[in-house]
């Protein structure tokens, strides 16, 4: 008998972001794998299932093991942040199914709310225009290829939401895409700066192109920048569509 | 005493797809004000505040009386569909609250499952690496700066969402949009189209840059297209980075 992988994410953090779909494959998961801080969030009652936790930077294994565990007839829930279609573990689960050829477990990706619109709520409506969403992380992906797509984002005139805009040890990409956004974007542009949306310790502050430089960001941040259409209203962002007034 | 205006989304349709935090916020809500068919997809059981549905193109009317309500005291949901700060009610809902001026109510957007990442879902990870999301309707925005945003967007090798693509009476930007992917990208780019995600109904194609011409496209759809890093693993398409095997 095939098992089934679903693919879930955990949302921003807070459990009440979950979809009922998603806490409901939770609770029926026979096997839940994970990085621990993930499986940490997760109360055993709501996910009794058996638990096996890995650490950071071993997203293959866990796919893999994942998968493993599916085909060998388990209902398995491998669980991502967010959405684990952004930036999440479902193109590596996929990929692993798909390896195991004739083996292979049926694969569900469930959607989940995503940290841009999570930390766009904390601020208003900073994306309701068009928007892109960019990875500063340059661990997977060549530096060239990255530094391309950040410029061609920063010229076009749409919200851009910074995933992931510098840890310790890299503050290249996000010096980068700075100076990039102060010579393509006006400087009194909104910029928004949330951090650890919907968890404890959450924090937002608000800046324009111009004062970004002087932001402390880190992998737990996500960086709003608005576009031409994007306006301050107190405390609040919002991006405006024609009707709307001045 | 001031009221609260929350502004909610449904997700994609199905209520199962809903963050338990927007659930409660409508169970709780003494007033609910929304476009007729979202209000319809709300049961009186989950939602048994009073219902004050509007038609099609009254967005503003709809978020003014909204604020209004919220203002005279009154716990108010505002409803819109997928993500509320994504094409949604929220921005208007803000600008009208903060018309009110002193009398303004407090405001809080509530974060919901986008169709984009509905959409990616059901097709496996396509928007895994970076991506944007563009609505092709230009009934709000007009035609020059929508252009310039779509060549851009096109040009840039990031995934593409393409939001409400085309209406009976609106083709132009659809055919735009082909015609500059189909400059932009290797026509075996692939591409999906995913109509009526998580509501009866609901459709998926796969095509590529080349074919996508062939695809029937309504405002009930959204099409996504992959970049230089999306691949077809059978049904699903997957975007890699680069630690993935080819």
């Amino acid at each position: 008998m095939k098992g089934r992988l679903a693919v879930v994410g955990l949302g921003p953090g807070a459990l009440d972001q979950l979809p009922a779909a998603v806490a409901t494959e939770l609770a029926g998961a026979d096997h839940l794998v994970g990085y621990r801080s993930y499986l940490d969030q997760v109360p055993a009652e709501l996910a009794p299932g058996r638990r096996e936790p890995y650490e950071l930077g071993e997203e293959r294994r866990r796919a893999r093991r994942a998968a493993e565990a599916a085909a060998e007839g388990q209902r398995v829930a491998l669980l991502s942040s967010g959405d684990p279609g952004i930036y999440g573990m479902a193109a590596l689960a996929i990929e692993e199914a798909a390896g195991l050829g004739e083996r292979g477990p049926e694969v569900a990706v469930f959607p989940g709310v995503t940290a841009a619109t999570a930390a766009a709520s904390l601020v208003g409506a900073p994306l309701a225009v068009d928007f892109a969403c960019l990875s500063l992380s340059d661990l997977l992906v060549p530096w060239p290829e990255l530094a391309a797509r950040l410029e061609a984002l920063c010229a076009a005139d749409v919200a851009l939401v910074l995933y992931n805009p510098a840890s310790r040890a890299r503050r290249r990409p996000w010096e980068w895409a700075v100076a990039s956004l102060q010579r393509h974007r006006p400087q009194p542009t909104p910029v928004a700066a949330v951090r650890r949306a919907y968890r404890a310790g959450q924090s937002v502050r608000l800046a324009d192109v111009g004062s970004m430089d002087e932001l402390e960001v880190d992998m737990e941040t996500v960086v709003i920048v608005g576009s031409s259409r994007t306006v301050r209203r107190g405390e609040w962002l919002v991006s405006l569509r024609d009707e709307a007034p001045p």
